[in-house]
């Protein structure tokens, strides 16, 4: 396999990438709603109006789902992205409503080698999706692993 | 609106409630990375022999997403849910690979009234997803929403 542009020796703490942005319509919405999060106020105009969040608006796990495909598209798919063992301190701060668009902003805050597998190193990255006037809906935070273009020298066996 | 069955006061710290299985399918699993995570490795078995995972997985926003799913048949549905700020610790154990069949555990681990709000109270809800041999594949936990039977007296105004 070629090599990707984008290795674990590219990415340095504070490091910013903008990632695009994406608008979900209505339809969106109610077609993950109806597969995955089928309460009222993510698929009833009347219903979400009565509920907290005053209109129909987007299953937190569709805004998730959302930013991640932001983060394919415009850094992972160019990159040695090995996958992650997971996130920490998702927050939806507001909800997501139809033609809303939303910006993904990816801040690198720490990397790490894996002294387990010398091919192998872990970024720590913030997310932070908003509104184009800068209103956060989502952040959330954690380690990613990528593949190292040059492979940590194995450890010497002890004798 | 006719009072749910379950409200905030019928959900105590210690409960455990188990909410179903459900098994992705391989077709399942290529839609929803194809929409949201299109990585090689949820799309393309060759891709996916190569890489850390072994074999074609699902996307772990997908196993969050039927998670969900689980959660609103099973439980929220018949609630009187009012949506979850966010979560912490999501942790993607194990890859989920087509045909595997994944069942829903949730524990409550604490509550809370909500000062600002007499009739609304908080729960934390530890996820925990896991095959049917017992291995973990997915675990979570956050606070979630819930409408109170009978809301908090409201505190005498200061004078």
């Amino acid at each position: 396999m070629a090599h990707p542009n984008i290795c674990w020796e590219d990415l340095q703490a504070g490091q910013v990438r903008d990632l695009g942005s994406v608008t979900p319509t209505r339809e969106a919405i109610i077609a993950f709603a109806t597969q995955f999060d089928p309460q009222a106020f993510h698929l009833d105009d009347e219903a979400a109006r009565a509920s907290v969040f005053g209109a129909l608006c987007a299953s937190g796990w569709h805004t998730c789902s959302m930013a991640m495909r932001l983060m394919v598209d415009h850094f992972l798919i160019d990159s040695s992205s090995l996958g992650s063992p997971g996130l920490e301190n998702i927050q939806w701060h507001k909800p997501v409503f139809p033609g809303d668009t939303l910006r993904l902003r990816v801040r690198i805050t720490d990397t790490r080698a894996m002294r387990s597998r010398p091919h192998v190193g872990m970024i720590r990255i913030a997310w932070e999706m908003s509104h184009e006037g800068g209103e956060k809906v989502l952040s959330m935070e954690g380690w990613a692993m990528f593949g190292r273009r040059n492979p940590a020298a194995p450890d010497k066996p002890a004798v």
